[in-house]
């Protein structure tokens, strides 16, 4: 009896947590957004020290029997939420999570409450349509010239085709890794079809395949192409060693020469080349390669053209910028992340297809959803059930508007080409490479290094050049771990093979400008605090 | 001059949608809290006869120049979100989506506040330790009798386990499609390591998988495994047809005496067997596979074991349930959503491994985040990029509690079998399977049809059988599609094959009880609408 009156007090306790009428609920959201902003608006950064007190919130294993109320959550989650990166702050320039625009948080709460699952029109609605139509206009933006001459005739066609069942302009997806990984696997598919790859499978077609003189696959991207590429070459069984990384010139750009040799090369030995990779905006230098030269080759070689723009793709809307895509337009495919430079919150990638009809490599269907003759998106997608993600970016695309976006860009952009001008005068740090959009880096290089390190490359001292290249690696790598473990800024570091310099990859800061509240002086505060730091670690 | 002012104006406003303290914004967040509300909490379903019409709110492909202002936006989202799906109204009981605590809508926007990229520490912080938290706990549910004996040595495996770097007990993805591709991803690396498959690929490896005999490569599922496996083999290059699907028994668990004579066949023909996987909780019917003898053959073939809980998974809450998830603890991997039963917004699923180290197989790592020695996540995830969704989890866990979880899980299972019982006693309904936990098939069966079905079935005659079973499923399509046009219930469509029916698919109805306020009326109120049609459509 006692058991009964337990277990429905239980029940109407979990119940009750479904009443969107709930009087408590008001609180409990006043209560979190409170955290959020006092998180936001702090003058410091959290700093790592106090990282184990607060990893101790985060150490029982134990479940959770009984329900707490909504004060005692809130204040379980305050060390969590005061000790999460602050990833709006102005300094906050070391990697690609900047602010987000005020309207976001919102609208993903709307898209929660609506609890869409884009699978499918039974679970979303006129969310597919939405989605369809998102992807229709950056589709748009992107192929509008390779479809029709007239704004009309451009009008026309994307009317006519962004509600069709049996195609789509693309796909959205949780992020640049799975639009990637769809894009290699459109290629795949398509490429090798008359093997019935994807019901056959690599093991089961290689003996027709090597029947026809493949002896091998590949894809080629170079050496500055995104990891996650590694990533899908692996999970599409074609193997991360058959993700070929070709040499970069001193832009750090696709080596045209080099490609055509390794193509060529790969070819005659009987390995087929399934895709070209071209990187619109490189995860570590920002630079863009030749596109529409990549795009000829693929045209040479058979084989698919897909251009990684999960960062860069937003230059679209920049009318200074645009030009730097030149050759995007016959890509067969382009990743974008909307949760990149379109400023939407964490989730939300997409591939756009050229011709919509390409993603019938890959559709799939299952009787009690997603029926052949509906025009559910669910048929082309890796995941399954799926959130309106993109309703965020239809929020973006209309509250900030092409223009706005294209002002955030455009200001990114000047705000590097200005930090770079700071950096190349300064006496102690070196630019490794002038930044094409907005993404630099540069390290530590005092005069006196600069003048040995000059010497040394004049002299041809290989093993000089290669010690002090070790030195100044040392300490931008120290510089930066001080400056991360601070209170104030943040800048990334990665490592670099710059052929001048010698066989060995060097350290250096890299930095990423899109959080529109970064001016020139939080970067010449940055400047400074490095400075500072690097005379404390010459003592 | 006037361009000038035009883009500062421009820039202008496109900062200000960043401002979190805007005026502005509390009228925004208002009016869409109203109008979702107003929706939630709508009398009718919105019919399907106005689709044309809220689908021109969706046919332009023309890129917005212009930011509108807040009222004018909400204004052209009305029509999408009262046209969008109402997954929270107790007569939708067609899919997995249901009604949803009414705190996630607040914690997901904290979510999208604070922005976090679980990726790694540099941009997560605190919520890499809270998400390693959360898969801990959920990984001590399924598995804590595998790690030691008393609850004080359970407690140390997982104090000490759960925040070491280079292991992790699961992966929080996007849904569960991806976590069954990352646990197949997984078994293939692991079983092919010899191969260095990782690195090779399929086509690169297969000369020395040929070598020593093998002639293919399979998975073994049941005719009801979720589309998402063929998918998985597919992407992961195994290829569709290499997903063997294996008769079910009456109640569509798996039939073992045929998994095992496949298994056989399979492996003397040389055809390596990589991966079991076991169904809890099948998508169409709720039925959960046996699984302990599954994991002993699983044993015997030396291949991974793996477990699609997606559905059925968080029947482990429930003290009343628990027992038919019996032999889930031997499982390599388990899938769960926790967007299914554990109430959470749309876009989280997660993958658990049995032994933590088993995520090595997959790793990968890139010189400017996810360096070797870290804790990151992201090296052991098949997204890069990722929203720190394991905090709605967290929430849930806290907010509604073990038992909480255990109460709404009874109170579904109960009214499933109230239900059934219902459609049993029914003179023009025909239950398909006596439900396992909360998912039920039935179809339109008159006593007319049915006595006529059981002396055809008697009397042998097939072909009789199989007319009626036509007309049968005729008639409960179109009442399917009848009911699914209005505004009031919804219940969702399948095929099942059921052998003592012949060769021939019937179709049925499928209803899944996940709402926690829907009640036997609701249902009660289903059946009386199909009836109500169906005498419509027989005249």
């Amino acid at each position: 009896m006692q058991d009964d009156s337990r277990s429905n007090q239980t029940w109407r306790e979990a119940l009750q947590a479904f009443d969107i009428n709930a009087d408590a609920l008001a609180e409990f959201e006043t209560l979190l957004s409170q955290q959020a902003k006092s998180h936001l608006q702090a003058s410091e950064r959290p700093g790592l020290s106090n990282q184990s007190k607060v990893e101790q919130c985060f150490y029982s294993s134990e479940l959770p029997a009984q329900a707490k109320n909504f004060a005692e959550y809130s204040q379980l989650l305050g060390p969590a939420i005061s000790g999460s990166v602050n990833t709006a702050r102005p300094d906050f320039v070391g990697h690609m999570t900047s602010a987000l625009p005020a309207f976001m948080p919102p609208v993903q709460k709307l898209m929660a409450s609506l609890n869409q699952n884009n699978v499918k029109l039974e679970t979303s609605g006129y969310f597919t349509d939405l989605e369809r139509q998102v992807l229709a206009i950056l589709h748009r933006c992107f192929f509008a010239s390779q479809k029709g001459g007239t704004d009309r005739a451009v009008d026309d066609y994307y009317r006519e085709n962004m509600h069709q069942p049996k195609q789509a302009f693309g796909v959205f997806c949780s992020g640049g890794t799975l639009a990637n990984i769809m894009a290699l696997w459109v290629a795949r598919n398509r490429l090798l079809s008359n093997y019935k790859l994807a019901e056959k499978g690599l093991f089961g077609a290689m003996s027709a395949m090597a029947g026809d003189g493949y002896t091998g696959l590949a894809v080629l991207v170079s050496e500055r192409g995104h990891y996650s590429l590694s990533k899908a070459a692996d999970v599409l069984g074609l193997g991360r060693e058959n993700l070929v990384a070709i040499e970069v010139d001193d832009d750090h750009r696709m080596d045209m020469a080099a490609l055509r040799a390794k193509a060529t090369e790969l070819q005659a030995k009987g390995v087929k080349v399934l895709a070209l990779v071209g990187v619109a905006g490189a995860t570590e230098t920002g630079s863009i390669d030749p596109l529409r030269e990549m795009a000829e080759l693929a045209g040479e070689l058979g084989c698919h053209f897909h251009v990684d723009g999960a960062w860069g793709g937003a230059a679209i809307f920049s009318s200074q910028q645009r030009d730097k895509l030149v050759g995007i337009e016959l890509a067969d495919s382009i990743t974008l992340d909307a949760h990149k430079q379109l400023y939407v919150p964490m989730g939300a990638g997409m591939v756009l297809f050229r011709e919509p009809e390409a993603v019938n490599a890959i559709k799939h269907h299952a009787s009690y959803i997603i029926r052949s003759d509906s025009k559910d998106l669910g048929a082309y997608t890796l995941e399954g059930s799926r959130p309106a993600m993109s309703l965020l970016l239809h929020a973006g695309l209309h509250l900030i508007g092409a223009e706005g976006y294209g002002a955030l860009i455009d200001h990114s952009v000047n705000l590097a080409s200005e930090f770079a001008s700071l950096i190349q005068e300064s006496e102690d740090f070196e630019l490794i490479l002038e930044p094409e959009l907005n993404i630099l880096s540069y390290r530590y290089c005092p005069a006196t290094e600069r003048e040995a390190l000059e010497q040394a490359l004049e002299q041809g001292d290989d093993s000089l050049v290669a010690d002090l290249n070790q030195q100044l690696s040392d300490q931008t790598v120290a510089i930066q771990i001080a400056q991360a473990a601070g209170r104030q800024g943040f800048v990334s570091r990665t490592q670099l093979h710059l052929p001048h310099y010698g066989p060995s990859a060097i350290h250096v800061f890299r930095v990423v400008l899109a959080n529109p509240y970064t001016r020139i002086e939080h970067l010449i505060q940055i400047l400074e605090e490095q400075r500072t730091i690097a005379a404390k670690l010459a003592q």
